[in-house]
């Protein structure tokens, strides 16, 4: 079983995610390859936000086989001077532009393998400089799953763009955390590990954040008191606050990168 | 051939969905099975509306082949007391929260065959306490369409959530309704049965809803008069409140339970 | 390969694609068919912009392999006069409504076949009034996928609806355009064809639209200077205007069929 998957910010208005597909369907045609599974992951990443897509990326790649092809496109700098690459790492495969978007793939995989996608061949015979997700990428995912190998599409890089992560570190009795993406139910989710998890349901804690002070852990979104701000141990692996049928990031007027406290008491 | 449909409240603004694809397609590759077709229904089912997602899926499911599985997931009280269910109702499957989602069903097909999803065999190993729908729902999916008999799931049971169905019924010349479904396009959808428009057809009658009256049913959207009101026989089997190219719930302010009177003259 | 793309302005809300993709699943297992590719291009046309349609097809089509069947509806006169068509031209399929919306794909190749769809025989058993995309449209590609004849679903017509083209043309020195689509970003698409990007980098010209005056024409569009109005030549084979990282359509208040002027200096 072949799968790719896709993440852009395209949005669903416009057929350019299914003018992806189409590309990915002929070249495979044309090389009488095995039809791939394609399989959205969101279209919806807000306009430019290459942190959101690496995070999404992060979350989803593990629910998928070895030799998943992740195809992920949120381009603000297409047609200038950044690069475009495929990365092996983890057992899978990163499709993206260089511009920091897998980021949370290479801090998880520092042993990563990545090369640009120069190799003309691989790319479609007309190159727009508005619409690489298409014309580079959508082929070079295609080329990639019908068996082309990944040395082939062009130099193998040691430095690609890799943002900073955001560690989270207690010092002393107490913390600095940060918001780093806030999901469809407004749910907010930190940089604190689902790993400390077990430390906030063993020792007294005060996590503050806007107006919103939080002493306890839930066992589940059901379970936090109506109306009040509560603490979560998400199914992506960060701890999240969230509130009980309503979006905490509306009643907390709460954005990505705001930072909250946590202290250990 | 295998078809999964899929519904649930998770919107397209995230992976979620996407990691249930992904999940669903592992485990059938491990247990090298059939690939099935993923099916969308819609992801964007109101937050909790289990009476929505409910509906989505009694109008659906009939178009589908014997068979297919319909995995519905709506559900607010993920990693509470709610149990889970896979279950067996007119030739097709039905897997979803054991909150009432699947009442239309169960009243279509009173025989159904209800099991819970209780063997740890068959969900992810790591199983969260808010996102079932990856860890529960989606792997049970899988077993089910790549062999596993639906009695290997957990017990049965005879008694489900079912909520009461909203029946409409004519007591002497008159009749209350309500307003079951609005759809994409602003239709008001009653729960006025489709077979009523022959009765409709034939006798005078005076329909009122909030600054509505309607006193004829219309062949086609394109036929109410501009501007008003019209009534149609809908493709989903339910009389519909509706206006020519606009939105009847914004053009009469009218929300889903809202209720209406229809008199015979 | 069998691919069949689909696009409407059903929205994404109600489970109205789905049911489709149902409907041709279901024809294509009874005749034990070849499982097509079904790759949706958008479910969010505007609500009967049959325009907006024929430009999304017009765009999408050839990046797609021959043989490929494109089912578009967007149908506010369903269940009224109009009539059905499939159409053969350019090596691809389209079935959609006539009702204008596949104009672009007859202005592109006016030796195009069209046949009515109203052969009873290849339609669901009961059509309603409202739902043809259901009881007709999705049949109709399930049916010519699966090897029905295109001469076998109806009669073959002369002239369909065709919308005239809105021809970009210079007179002396000068030349009125309009703005035929607006997508997810904002960018503003002209009748300009891209093929006139050599000429714009030829000679020196202004482009005024609204309140905004261009003179050159920029490779890519990070390379708009910020805050500015810049013109792309646009992935989609037509002269964009569009903002670095912002909305033109809403920083210049410019709708779908405004018109602007460009004279060469």
């Amino acid at each position: 079983m072949k799968i790719i998957t896709l993440t852009t910010d395209f949005g669903l208005d416009d057929p350019f995610a299914g003018i992806m597909k189409g590309v990915i369907l002929s070249i495979i045609q044309d090389r009488k390859g095995e039809i791939p599974q394609l399989i959205d992951l969101t279209h919806q990443v807000p306009f430019g936000a290459v942190e959101t897509a690496g995070f999404h990326l992060k979350t989803a790649y593990k629910y998928f086989p070895p030799g998943t092809i992740h195809l992920a496109v949120v381009d603000p700098g297409v047609g200038g001077q950044r690069q475009a690459l495929a990365v092996e790492a983890g057992g899978q495969y990163f499709i993206a532009p260089d511009n920091g978007l897998l980021s949370p793939i290479f801090h998880l995989y520092p042993r990563y393998d990545a090369y640009l996608l120069e190799n003309r061949d691989y790319m479609l015979e007309d190159v727009s400089s508005t619409f690489h997700g298409r014309d580079i990428f959508a082929p070079a995912a295609a080329y990639l799953v019908s068996g082309v190998p990944i040395e082939s599409f062009g130099r193998k890089i040691k430095h690609p763009v890799i943002s900073p992560e955001f560690k989270f570190e207690i010092t002393g009795d107490s913390a600095e955390f940060h918001i780093i993406h806030i999901d469809y139910f407004g749910n907010l989710f930190t940089n604190i590990p689902g790993e400390y998890a077990s430390l906030l349901l063993k020792r007294s804690f005060l996590l503050t954040i806007g107006k919103a002070e939080i002493s306890q852990l839930c066992y589940a979104y059901e379970m936090i008191p109506e109306g009040e701000a509560g603490l979560i141990s998400g199914s992506s692996g960060q701890i999240e606050i969230a509130f009980k049928n309503a979006s905490a990031a509306e009643k907390l007027k709460i954005a990505i990168r705001d930072r909250g406290q946590i202290e250990f008491l």
